[in-house]
């Protein structure tokens, strides 16, 4: 099997109308770093896990995407941060939700994977997990971000709750899906939520089944979209089913549920997507995605826009 | 449409030989009421959400099971509780995961649903938005119960967690599904998690797909077992998808599910399973599940073992 690695930093309303060459250039340069980072790991026979987790790794350490140090201010001023993986190989998944100063969500969720016997721990809890774990935390200094604070600011003690760093709908998370040597699937997200978020709500990015999903016999699935209707909508384990028990290719599957199932709901957002035979689909239905896939040293291709 | 409802309040290891004829005279007694409760609302016209949520309220104040009164210790000796509700209707959904102190958790994810623009809130965000919406809280004494007590007096300081009361696999979880007379389904699960937890574990009776789900062009499900095992299987979505996309029956989706794919994986527990036709499931893998349905005012029946 030739390895292969997609990525996602977000979908939503990202127009080219309203992004300077600078700008473009430097989230160009994000996702290709990312992508060559978790190929390298499938390159030297790692597995499709590890290479999931190093790509979103250079994602969440990338203060252009809204997950790990780039991650949104909450309304108390704060960083609370969801990120989920799973291995199709043996349906194992490890999730954390509203961790705070934890420098790579995406770490503690492998870690809850490998050396829990759970799969989803949240907030302090998930934080003394990682304590015990010996993961690096930062302190609050590290996840400021001028650009991040003014949006906060704007909406900052009202009821208003904005999903990234922008007034239109964009939804900040990163993601990765890959296949290795060896076939087998994995998917990992992470995010930091949405600006000025309260009550502590839980999007889909952690949910396995609505974010997140590989299973060996169908695909591999990371999420961005309008949380609340992916978790109705199962979106991720909803691919798999149409692949195992209708039959869908991954291409018609992704489709239906992104261009057909979610768009009656109102659920703005896509996915990104890979199979048990490599095959990469990464389809939204919103104005634009960060995205990009790598199948080899030259075989390496990053977008932005629909 | 004949209203109905079905309700559950755990699987486990829960044998004849270890119960007395006045705790199986308790058990049966607290069904009976619950199912009557949640009836009451089907034959009076009301919704299959309302119904679900006044069987799992009744089920909730009975100190007999692991939700709300009768929720179990947590490793710091407080009550730590999840619950969801779905409404097949319109796909609409309220999820909390880690509360303390409130006394109806089914209430509260219900008001989620209907009052919050999110689907599920956590910990202390999720307390802020009951006080907000004026839910009733407990003291801790009022969840204070001698037996669960020394329970977790035996274990605690210790890494040992216990699902629920006895030393014995016995997953404590309540749950309901109902079709009221207008054919909308309902799901709704609540529990008190596991004795001693630790890390703010999350099992899946919270997450909407895993533990709860309810689609009227399908079926509504509330689950109860491994929550770990029925995450990673997304089982009550599953169950929907088999319907869906492989046009199995109602029970014949339950048989693969509960007697196939989650016995591979180890997965014990059980489900409760009502259809758009008004067929009713109560599969389980386990020795025994808390059950019952009623479908008339002499249409009911409360059953222990397998």
């Amino acid at each position: 099997m030739l390895p292969r690695i997609a990525i996602h930093g977000g979908a939503g309303t990202i127009l080219k109308s309203e992004m300077s060459a600078e700008k473009e250039e430097a989230y160009q340069w994000a996702l290709q770093q990312a992508l060559r980072r978790g190929f390298e790991v499938l390159h030297a026979k790692g597995s499709a896990v590890d290479a999931v987790a190093a790509a979103i790794i250079s994602l969440e350490d990338c203060p252009l995407f809204n997950a790990g140090k780039g991650s949104v201010f909450n309304a108390e001023g704060r960083h609370e941060m969801d990120a989920s993986i799973m291995s199709g190989e043996n349906l194992s998944a490890g999730a954390i939700t509203g961790v705070m100063n934890i420098k790579n969500p995406i770490l503690l969720a492998k870690t809850v994977m490998l050396k829990s016997e759970h799969v989803f721990l949240m907030g302090e809890g998930a934080e003394l997990f990682a304590r015990k774990n010996h993961l690096d935390f930062e302190p609050d200094d590290y996840f400021y971000d001028e650009f991040r604070y003014q949006q906060w600011q704007k909406i900052k003690g009202t009821d208003a709750i904005a999903l990234d760093h922008s007034r239109e709908k964009k939804f900040g998370t990163v993601g990765a899906v890959a296949i290795d040597s060896l076939g087998n699937l994995a998917a990992g997200t992470s995010t930091g939520g949405m600006t000025n978020k309260r009550y502590g709500r839980i999007g889909d990015s952690p949910m396995i089944g609505a974010g997140t999903y590989a299973n060996n016999a169908t695909c591999a699935i990371s999420c961005t979209g309008h949380g609340e209707l992916f978790i109705r909508s199962v979106v991720a384990y909803d691919i798999s089913c149409l692949m195992e028990y209708k039959r869908l290719s991954l291409k018609d599957a992704c489709e239906m549920v992104v261009h057909d199932k979610l768009v009656k709901i109102g659920g703005e957002g896509g996915l990104i997507a890979i199979d048990k035979e490599g095959n990469i689909e990464l389809p939204f239905n919103s104005e634009g995605m960060y995205r990009g896939w790598m199948g080899g040293i030259d075989d390496v291709k990053t977008e932005i826009y629909s």
